[in-house]
């Protein structure tokens, strides 16, 4: 952490800054420079955080040099992390595709999928029981009936499944069917949510909230790990920018800095990043090749009659397609699919 | 709802799309132009949510022409809400002020903040029990000792009390001690929260979404007032946005496009919004002027020391002073304070 | 500037950039913590502005601590800048109001705009003779004609004029009729314009772009501050965010913070900031509570024919009405008009 | 074009609105709704672009149904625009990479790099000679003198060369020596420049602007088409968001979206998107997997001492190593490289 003195700032202020610093057991070091004044903390910076240094007399600004997560942090874990969710691995050498409907609806729609997408070669179901949708009015799931199909489907197929969760209530229903938790965009910063996904010990799908940044994700990551569970996958699904011909924008470069800054696996869904089925082929292209570990890929039988998220699900043989065309592009990328 | 066909769109396609609108019980108007073809809807839109249109053959694109909250929006509610809390009342001619520390810490902290608040003219007084934190190494709040001090501030005081609640528990909690629940930014969109926190039939204050846009707001507010509450307060905090020397941008145009798209009383919080003390006076005068119903003001007996967000909360002196620049400022724009 | 090394960082890593810190003429200070060494740096840093010291080994960020714009900075010149430009003082103690078309269309519309301006309290008639416009279709500007008609209405009233130009061949029609130069949202880090109007001498209204932070539009000002010519008024007109209920969004926290950071007077532009009518008169209500030093308001005879910016644009009489209102509240910010 | 009215909309109102409508040519069609009612105009809208229904008594809202821009329209030129360039043809079934330093800095610096670029396989040499730089204390480019020197490369190695524009000096002075003009990012709506540039004849390679829309940056090639120049290749080349782990975020959407609604190649940026130059690989991978026509890649002689940009630079080692690993993924979609 470092502390820029104002120009001119007076001695007494910097004495005090200092003061403080070596009062919390930690090392000052003073930078006297002609416009400024700075002030190094060499320690452990927690002990400052209720300082407020920036309302200190004659502070500017106090820059912190340290991230804030420390356990989902590549520096103090260097190794990637491989999640294990039912036989699948993600993160290591193997590509993961989750695919399956947004919402799910019925027994047959399920089951239909399931197979559908076993075959052309996804390792995991995907499935929304409990949806949260902007407006009230909209269909907003079949919570532990459409757990309970989810569980059928894994039972026949032997794919693993998840679903989202959107409260305790839901995580202490889902424990009981599901192989993953997803914690979706809306709930990224509901801290509540995550230290109870955390106590879970289940693995974890941590999608990247709306407007967080890459840091704060990453801080989320930090609560469910810090219950005593490393089993968290991201998912990069599309930031808020003004940009209108998609419904979000995919931040593609999220797939390199999550490999720079975490260990953690990184998985991408351009179903919701574009929300339109044309776009979602080059986009998932384009996460393979930037090294994402994974895809999310809406499917439905017939998106036309989707309850949610028709427009941008692909079809059965939309999705075979794709995958046909994944196969040698995940090759070149040294992924096995 | 409108639906724009492609150049060149087949007659089968355009027939496809009467039809599918027609076998809803609603009507169609076709207008046929020399670019393109436009089928405008005509009766309940709610009927056609699960038929995405959007992905039928020849579909350009579909556009809304009618918002998806009713009991929020102005057009069928012309009268403006009044919502009152304890002894205040929100959205008439009294501006309100609610103020207080981020984080309850201790009696002493509470009890002297209210007292102060009290006399320089605030009516309402907020404190954090569950604090949502970026970190999870951040101090987390008091919870349901918290409330206990608000509660017993409130008995002292005569002020009525508003606190965040962040999950179901806290909700549970909450009832028995406060006058109005608080639900943060970061749970804009918890709908499983607004739902329960609807229920309660308590006032309920709804902070904007980091990256929420104004009709997903009012969406969120739907929730809630599906549930039989109509006591909704609206608080504009800031959005997120490229500028890095305020914390948030405060979207001081909310105040205007609120007032005329939905009857809800809102208030702004200059504190959070910019996240720097020096300017919550300047903000907090503009939303007077742009014609806010109150202010969100937070303030800490000493904020060099406060345990959450102290470099933007004033001192008792600081407060005081703003209120009394607030005062001609209130009377100038027809408010009583 | 402070470097910040990886954790780990190889001492001859840290000696390599002591060393060219210091062949640089300039002086390092070293703080070496448990988790990651630091090194200030102390001198005139320009000079190491071509080391590219990010991408030397094991370096994990450079951290600028002062700002790069000098001309244009608080800190060098504290006291506030007053800008003249024909009669009328922007900076001090009077609140200006520079009003007119987004377009001017004709003698007629002009003159009559001048007079009604003038009459309800405007010192500054403002209209476009070079119009930048999203598509090649839509109306262009009069161009030199336009000007003519401006300093005729100037003759004839006496009021100052400002005028866009967004080419050299437009400032030097300009120079000849008017008495501010305005360089536009898009054009505000267009350099050879910022260069070529400050050699002009002439004061320069310089609105912020779309998407700049405010240290890109202070360091757009010091460009034409450094062609010797220090009569720079700022612009707030709305920056761009998801948000879409309005044109643009306000920030209006950027008049505090320009008032914190430089010297520079700073006005703020509602109707472009909106492009709506009915939220223009929220919008100057609260830029003037906020601290601005003027406003610019589009007026036109008859909106609903302007051929640019038209459902912008006030009536002469709600420009007057809102002039009527403005009147006590500039009163009680103690600005005059 | 539709005319949303207001719920309640009076007779008369929308009398009127039928009326201008038919008074410009065009022909009207009428949806009376329950809750609102609705106007299609069917016909040429530009005639109705001066008329500001948006502000007629109880209109609601205008909704565009058709794009502004026809030029650049893949619904009228549904076949791709494939642009010569020297001898490279971008937009066709080669892989295009241009490459170069940020800045022109000397003879050496371009005529090594020419040959080390060209060894890779790129085909057109990049490099600035008129340099847009946020602050006016950074070196701003070597100008005419620049130009030449990219000249001599051009002549000693055959490879085509691009420069970037900043006026209508630099325009005169480029067409001399260059094969393609640069309208850089902050340039994008200097429409000035753009008819300038369209003027020319020569192509022009188009970046989007920080925060421009895609539509806004279609608009912008059509003031260059409209010139009569129609070989115009895009160049996205990041978007500004609030996300800060990189410069720029790399919209990598705008590939499927511009060929989805153009006939216009396009270009990806990954240096200037990130800033960074580890993550230049996974960016420029992605990007060809996208279905992008090329690339512009930064390179530099030593990074380390680049007068511009330096840290995202790749040195010619890491060029051709990335140039290696596209060799392979450009055949697998297709494309010659």
């Amino acid at each position: 952490m470092i502390i820029v003195m104002k120009p001119g700032a007076k001695k007494e202020s910097i004495q005090n800054i200092i003061r403080i610093i070596e009062d919390n057991g930690l090392t000052a070091h003073l930078s006297d420079g002609k416009e400024v004044t700075i002030i190094g903390v060499v320690g452990d910076k927690t002990k400052l955080q209720n300082q407020n240094l920036e309302i200190a007399e004659d502070v500017d600004k106090v820059v912190p040099v340290t991230e804030s997560y420390k356990l989902a942090n590549k520096k103090f874990h260097p190794e990637p992390s491989i999640i294990k969710v039912g036989n699948a691995s993600i993160g290591g050498d193997e590509l993961i595709i989750m695919s399956g409907p947004c919402a799910v609806e019925s027994e047959d729609q399920v089951m239909e999928t399931a197979k559908a997408i076993q075959k052309a070669g996804a390792q995991i179901l995907r499935g929304g029981a409990y949806k949260p949708r902007t407006s009230p009015y909209a269909f907003q799931g079949l919570e532990e009936d459409g757990l309970k199909l989810m569980k059928e489907a894994k039972d026949e197929t032997g794919l693993a499944v998840v679903c989202e969760v959107t409260s305790l209530a839901a995580i202490e229903a889902a424990v009981k069917y599901v192989d993953m938790l997803q914690i979706g965009a809306r709930n990224m910063q509901n801290f509540y949510l995550l230290k109870e996904a955390g106590k879970t010990g289940l693995p974890v799908l941590l999608k990247r909230g709306l407007s967080a940044t890459i840091d704060e994700w990453l801080n989320a990551s930090e609560y469910i790990i810090a219950e005593g569970n490393p089993n968290v996958v991201l998912c990069e699904r599309g930031i808020r920018t003004f940009e209108t011909a998609t419904r979000n924008t995919l931040d593609i470069s999220a797939v390199p800095v999550i490999k720079h800054k975490s260990h953690l696996p990184i998985i991408v869904d351009p179903s919701h990043a574009t929300g339109v089925r044309k776009y979602v082929k080059p986009l998932a292209m384009s996460a393979i090749a930037a090294g994402a570990d994974g895809l999310m890929i809406e499917t439905h039988p017939n998106p036309a009659c989707a309850l949610s998220d028709g427009p941008q699900s692909l079809t059965f043989q939309q999705f075979e397609e794709l995958c046909g065309e994944i196969r040698p592009l995940a090759k070149l990328m040294g992924k096995k699919f």
